[in-house]
């Protein structure tokens, strides 16, 4: 096939490997570089190169960090009393916009026994040396079973240190319709439901 | 907000800015990048670099190329009786996935008085020096009203010179249903209907 020059398809090429971005999308994206100024790209490529070369985890909570300890972990104003146990580091984003301002604790997985995960794959030995003056562990696994095992196995590990171990509330969602609820979620909210007055 | 150290919220950045891509889109992006390799983002981050460097115009077509001419209109093999006349580069490449073989010539845009787009804005003047030889201009715009009001154009331009002037055939979807196509469409697909037996 002709018609785009090798650099252009290489371009296209490289889009279309990202998860998501289909051949189309990918043949936008590369005419779009070429619309855009150089000087724009220049700063995209070196922002590319960049965070490879400089994202590194967090030794403490195994977040993202751009030094030894990530910008949550060094920050003197956050409330060390209560550690958010997450699945992944694109996890701690979600609850940052909700104006959570506890700890966080990436685990890197669930509790997986068909696809080889087991305690010793997660991150669990630097969430045990982080309990001191903590009153709260909020499991915010997914809700799948593996994220349900996780949550179990978690409050058990972490019963004999006296602390509180919670987790998300299942329920309907916020603005949701009735209607569109599935069964399982809404046998959750009605067994869980809360006392208004 | 915090969450993502600063370079990861640079490339965030820097893909939400691409056009159909949002907030959600460049995150997992971004992610994607943290999990990809070094070398395969520093050949994306040099892909990048290089097109904007490379590109420029073919002088014939005004299709992209990375030297003088572009491959289309250096490639021997190509039928230089035709001429398919696309608003865009981008077209080109649709036209090459239907095994079109002929030459093009890349308009730059339609006729649009509105927007200030008259005859002196479009790339008629090297698309005039190349109609020798040449036995059919097929008029490939888009069929907006401004497509058609620039088909017609061409097609008065061209008449002196006693060179077939085509346009794409307008009708049906292949594979389309009926109940699905618009009035429009029916009707000229009526008007136009096609002699099989």
């Amino acid at each position: 096939m002709e018609g785009f020059p090798p650099s252009l398809e290489r371009v296209i090429d490289a889009f279309s490997r990202f998860p998501g971005i289909g051949k189309k999308t990918a043949h936008r994206l590369g005419l779009h570089v070429l619309k855009s100024d150089l000087i724009s790209i220049s700063e995209f490529a070196n922002a590319l190169i960049e965070v490879k070369e400089k994202i590194t985890f967090c030794i403490e909570c195994n977040n993202f960090a751009e030094s030894e300890k990530c910008e949550i972990c060094i920050n003197p104003k956050r409330d060390r009393q209560v550690i958010c146990v997450v699945e992944e580091c694109s996890d701690i984003f979600l609850f940052e916009n909700t104006g959570f301002r506890g700890m966080y604790q990436v685990l890197g997985g669930v509790l997986s026994p068909l696809d080889g995960i087991g305690p010793d794959e997660l991150n669990l030995k630097s969430l045990l040396g982080r309990l001191n003056n903590v009153n709260e562990i909020i499991v915010a696994t997914n809700t799948s079973v593996e994220g349900d095992a996780t949550a179990l196995y978690l409050a058990k590990l972490i019963q004999p240190f006296d602390i509180k171990v919670t987790r998300l509330a299942r329920g309907i969602p916020v603005g949701g319709n009735l209607e569109y609820v599935d069964e399982a979620t809404l046998s959750k909210s009605l067994n869980e439901r809360v006392v208004i007055a």
